[in-house]
């Protein structure tokens, strides 16, 4: 008898599909396509000396060798916790290291959701959230944002309906590289203690800030004498490398502890010696490496700025990012961002992510989003030059 | 306000408790313990100086060094897939690359549990398995045991209640050391395949067999033309190091491809440079490596099997493993593991793991798990000596 493996699944599979990013990021294997698609660091940014030279001392140190390729403990490795914490102001024993920040809301949302609880997140907000959210079957309540992050004025109700939490990524968000304000990040702190629900706050990108002055994130503006409202995952995926898959959560201490008892359960641990590398570098080069990566970075998102003003026509928008990897293009009206990548990739060798893609519900069709991180000032000019050429022939035919 | 946690917390929450083997592993920190606790390798065997030049030539070798530190695709590293398909006779895409066995686990529970559901297992059974599926929070369907596996006369019924899957570890199994017999395994897969159940197979022990002939895995004895029944969790902790968190998972394509999208939604994908140096072990020494483990294993088994022979009284009963790293003790009637244990730590300075951590009901409660892994000869009789005089002097106050 052939296994009815369908009628097995567990109902928590009938939302998981494909991700419009996952299969976009094959194109930027083709060398002719100008990829604006992925938010990924640029390799030739990677401190890989420093890493190579990290694994030698670990594994060819004495001292550390037989305790980096053995099991270890779910909370993660002391050391890289003690780092983190006097970063943020918390203790090691409110830190739980994690596979990535992925990870980290991963287990947020299995710490959290019952199939039908209610998550609060921004329109847009960031597609791998919704990816890790959605296995606990939660309906989203979506609020809108301006140039100063969520909107305030209409969190209120939305919180009024009881979400479990509230998702947000208050620096250069992903996707559309708005940056909360501070008196929006007091005033999202006010309403959310007001209606008991916490605040999952991803801080993926706060370090790669290139213009104006550093924000205190949700973390440091609670007040933590009770423990705190907020939960804050964060990542070395940005600033050192993605691929060791380093991350972690912190928060109060009892929930901390919960999610120790679930990393246990789920892969038991994160790999020790890549922990330990990425403590090593945590210690030695992180805050001269994120200096190196800032005017890189920068210089990129001007080349962006500038070519899309140069280049696209007047009835699109765009935003301008203080920060992280992304720019979000409001097209011009009518024009459909997954129509126009079909076309962008056939006709302009261009690739970018749409922005329906960002809205739980898959609204947003007329936006796009650009990352600037892997291209050099003159690929993005070549690249925005011929895309920008793109729609506006687009929009002459429509008009 | 302060926020009222407890409250917002997922269903799924409420079982989720420390595991008494984690909190044992803090006991083999204090040297002067003889530790029977934890299933780890030994350290000492590790490939330490190939896994550091690995490293070197994946981080100074410009051929891969930035697709190592890179993001990559969450089915995992494709030469990697490639090696393990070729043992496993299945196809790279067939294949998962996870973190760990466990995290194969983990996902396997989450592809097929909703609450209630019910799960099919053995008594005693692996207690990470437990715990990677009891967050979905099934209920269990325990079958037991004798020296040739499940007992197939009782499975049949058990099947008949309809589980959503069957977990075996066939080979030395973790905790008993038993291994199915190759009839037990033909009768499994025709019962799971007459009720339509499928079957989650266990391999982490199966390259560490001492004695006796290998005998095929349930995914080798499978008829696959349909997909196949089988979904298979291996790993290389016990044969390369733990600490990469490297494993895989293997079943039918169509399962699998959801899986990649489970796992993209938890973690990504597991670390790219960890993934390709375990594939340039995998490809260079394993085979050696495994071959220089056997024998040393072998050598800790049969002394810790002496050992019990000499000093345990005679009304103790424990397994003679072909392979893994497992005994397991029936401890003389009416005697208790747990409190076996505290004394055991306090009065003999040994440790090991109670069994009634390996059922789902917690009945098991006179059994202990002992592991010959990690200690030496010499330190294996002086612990057996010491935990039999223990034994034998409670015994002896009992009666």
């Amino acid at each position: 008898m052939t296994l009815n493996w369908n009628g097995l699944l567990a109902p928590r599979m009938a939302g998981m599909t494909a991700s419009e990013i996952r299969e976009l990021l094959k194109l930027i294997e083709q060398p002719d396509i100008i990829s604006f698609a992925g938010g990924i660091p640029d390799p030739d940014l990677f401190p890989r000396e420093d890493i190579a030279a990290a694994y030698d001392r670990v594994l060819r140190g004495n001292s550390m060798a037989a305790a980096a390729l053995q099991y270890s403990i779910s909370e993660g490795y002391l050391p890289l916790r003690e780092w983190i914490g006097a970063r943020m102001a918390v203790g090691p024993e409110e830190i739980l290291i994690t596979s990535g920040s992925q990870q980290g809301l991963d287990f947020l949302g299995k710490l959290l959701l019952a199939p039908g609880d209610a998550v609060a997140v921004t329109m847009p907000t960031y597609l791998g959230a919704l990816q890790a959210f959605s296995p606990y079957q939660p309906r989203y309540l979506a609020v809108p944002m301006d140039e100063h992050g969520i909107r305030t004025d209409l969190l209120g109700e939305v919180l009024a309906q009881g979400p479990k939490f509230l998702y947000l990524v208050p620096d250069f968000q992903n996707p559309n590289g708005i940056t909360m304000s501070l008196e929006r990040r007091i005033e999202v702190l006010e309403l959310c203690r007001r209606h008991g629900v916490p605040v999952i706050e991803d801080g993926a990108y706060s370090e790669l800030r290139y213009d104006g002055e550093h924000l205190p994130s949700l973390l440091a503006l609670d007040d933590r004498t009770d423990g705190g409202i907020v939960l804050h995952a964060g990542t070395f995926s940005k600033t050192i490398v993605p691929a060791l898959r380093v991350g972690w959560v912190t928060g109060p201490k009892s929930i901390v502890s919960r999610l120790v008892l679930m990393k246990q359960a789920a892969d038991l641990h994160s790999s020790t010696i890549n922990q330990m590398v990425i403590h090593a570098l945590a210690e030695s080069t992180f805050d001269a490496h994120v200096a190196r990566l800032r005017p890189a970075y920068r210089e990129r998102r001007d080349a962006l700025l500038a070519a899309l003003d140069e280049h696209f026509p007047a009835d699109a928008r765009w935003t301008r990012p203080e920060g992280g990897m992304f720019v979000w293009v409001e097209l011009p009206e009518g024009m459909d961002g997954t129509a126009l990548l079909e076309r962008a990739i056939r006709e302009a060798r261009v690739a970018f992510v749409p922005g329906a893609a960002f809205y739980p519900d898959r609204s947003g069709k007329n936006t796009i989003r650009l990352s600037f991180s892997v291209n050099r000032p003159d690929r993005i000019r070549e690249g925005i030059r011929r895309l920008g050429a793109l729609i506006s022939e687009a929009g002459r035919i429509a008009a």
